[in-house]
């Protein structure tokens, strides 16, 4: 059974702090592996990844089939059924359409000083999408990180995809091949961030790394950051429900199993405003989870991690929202837009009724990469922003450094930096001689 | 003296890769220490900082004395000249000014499928800014990351900058209080991050934490990562100046070592088409470092680290500065536009021979945290957007459900996730129901 919590409970904010700040993640002691095969792929390239992946894969490389051919990429594509390729052509052209209005402006002006002001976007050159194998080598993903890549415009995007005994998941060269991927390499873990940083004799370096990985990618992605920009490290899925009594019991169960299916330490929350529904709920999550293919999984995040709470108001409920900041929120309450304004920290929001997470999880459009464990506080989902940078401009007049100049010169004597001052000073003094 | 390269010489390229690569900064074995500063101040909080501030600055603070009390700021502020004043009031309303544009817009739309989409960006509720003490304690840099988080619309901003003996900088609390900011903590170090990350009993945590520091600084800034936001971890200052022969080789003597004289690491890089100049600005570098007040550190920066190089033409100058992804980037040159649409990696750009980089530190109006040891490949300058986050928005009709639920379900089918394809069957099937 998950915890049950009423917020008119005396003990309410020891439970709910608790539930708040539940460790749902092992750390293992994978650093010092992780440094040690980031070093071994600096120092011996190819010869290096290609030994790890016979190791940890089983599988045989040379540095000529370290990458995906054409043709392979070809024929694994053409096993996917057409109803399958239906899907995921439906949800590129969602995805895209939703990230190609994120893309931010340039800006030029000239302001009252004569100051000519304003930044430009440019396109990070060359990104790598770390894309995990097994069971959580999920071909919507790939999607999720690589259209926003090639809307951005990234000239180069490059997949690492582990393919233990040499297995593919045909779906995820499919998706890579419709966002647009310039380069596929069957390789997996540490020594494929590793070898995207740092680069080998067949695959060049990039500039991001973004994707998903076990605690061994994530490991490696925090060690290469600095020398490649990364996005964020994920932890566990988890998904804030706030429903109010007017909604389907069921379906509210298998929104929070949704979750909860994804991995033993995802959370699933519901908060409502009726005790008798939150109960409703939670029966039919029991009944759902005698016949969920992925029970165990789920039953045991539902039982470890799982709540449901109890409110007075959907006031409060949006407060401790807001204090979880939940990666997913569905409001399924009689008018979500209200209870929306009063979000002030959630990765992504699902309006009402009829929007179950998991749309949003593929066709939606927005991105389903969002932080996770209360990071909403402090960063967004993946967005083309992640593949994109900004270079700042200011071009100065002579009447413009005359107006401005000297505040300037100020503050460098304020600071002490000489050399700021005069480089300033040196300037005024010519425009001065100039015009005297 | 620097190095002199010649992209003409057989040996040029690999002289540009060691440039590229020099290590410029030493990274003390800090990290242990700062781990435990940062575990004593979440177990013994107060009592912790006030005992590290004891050691550190020799300074004894109660928890009552932790923050500066207004009248406390009001006498320090009372002590700036008028003329100091000015100068940091036209530089706060002049980064405003070009802040405020940065601000991104809310969107929301309808899509052929009947699909309401969208995303709200929201600010981070408490932010702290790390200044530090002693040399480096810049009001300038206070306003660079106060402004913007004001702007952005943080609530609760909060500053920490040691006072080691017990001095303050009058500037650094006037250029805090003309940003807005709302609390000023007189501590420093990992101990100031630990609690702003942490909270103590008489600071709450914050929930992003940006600010240059020294290397126990930087150290704490990554290891609180995660549980608060960051900024970047700066490197040391850096500027590239492209010039042509058309130039007073003193101005641009002097901008090379406003760079210089901030730090022995700083590293200055003069690209110019005429090889006679880069000689004549060499030996001014020369003739001002005779005089300058800081000449041990910027002549240490130069010797060690500046460069001069000889290019046959312009477009080899951008193609360089591309691969050195500059911090900061003048372009000197007749047409400093048409060089600038070249450039494709830079943190910021200053165009033509009257915006010395110095202009852009302190009044310009760009942001002048920016991203150093060849970050600009992938990351931005301080912005509003760092004190902001994006939550995306989906609202579902029941047509829109029809349109795109089946496609969901397929993918989901596809992935092993058998409760998400459920969560839309359900809804799917009640519709059909109703409508049936």
């Amino acid at each position: 059974m998950p915890q049950f919590l009423n917020f008119a409970d005396a003990d309410f904010e020891t439970l709910f702090a608790a539930l708040l700040g539940a460790k749902r993640e092992d750390s293992p002691h994978v650093d010092d592996t992780v440094a040690a095969i980031i070093a071994d792929v600096c120092a011996r390239g190819d010869a290096a990844v290609i030994e790890l992946t016979e190791k940890f894969d089983r599988l045989c490389l040379t540095p000529e089939t370290i990458a995906f051919s054409e043709a392979e990429i070809d024929a694994h594509c053409e096993r996917v059924s057409a109803e399958d390729r239906d899907a995921l052509e439906l949800a590129a052209e969602r995805i895209r359409a939703y990230h190609v209005r994120q893309m931010p402006q340039d800006e030029r002006w000239i302001d009252p000083e004569g100051a000519e002001l304003g930044w430009r976007w440019t396109p990070v050159s060359a990104a790598g999408l770390y894309v995990p194998g097994g069971l959580a080598s999920y071909p919507s993903s790939v999607l999720m990180n690589a259209v926003p890549a090639k809307v951005a415009g990234v000239e180069r995007l490059a997949v690492t995809v582990p393919t233990p005994d040499g297995v593919a998941n045909p779906l995820v060269l499919l998706a890579a091949r419709l966002a647009g991927v310039d380069e596929i390499y069957r390789i997996g873990g540490a020594q494929a961030i590793a070898a995207l940083a740092y680069g080998t004799g067949s695959i060049a370096p990039v500039d991001k790394i973004t994707g998903p990985g076990n605690a061994f990618v994530a490991a490696a992605k925090r060690r290469v950051f600095g020398k490649v920009g990364i996005d964020m490290i994920a932890g566990p899925s988890e998904i804030l429900v706030i429903a109010d009594k007017d909604n389907n019991p069921d379906w509210i169960a298998l929104d929070l199993l949704s979750q909860a299916e994804h991995d033993e330490s995802a959370q699933s929350i519901l908060i409502t405003d009726d005790a008798d529904f939150g109960q409703a709920v939670a029966k039919a999550v029991e009944k759902r989870l005698e016949t969920l293919e992925r029970r165990a999984i789920a039953g045991a995040s539902w039982r470890d991690f799982g709540a449901v709470i109890t409110v007075p108001d959907l006031a409060a409920a949006a407060a401790l929202s807001n204090r979880m900041a939940p990666e997913h929120l569905e409001l399924c309450v009689a008018d979500p837009e209200a209870l929306s304004a009063a979000i002030t920290h959630a990765g992504a929001i699902f309006l009402g009724q009829y929007t179950p997470e998991a749309i949003g999880d593929y066709v939606g459009g927005p991105n389903h990469v969002l932080p996770t464990a209360r990071s909403a506080r402090f960063s967004s989902g993946l967005s083309v922003l992640d593949f994109l940078k900004r270079t700042t401009l200011a071009r100065m007049t002579p009447g413009a450094l005359r107006a401005i100049g000297p505040a300037a010169e100020r503050l460098a004597a304020s600071e002490s930096l000489q050399a700021h001052g005069l480089s300033v000073r040196a300037r005024l003094e010519a425009l001065n001689r100039d015009s005297g």
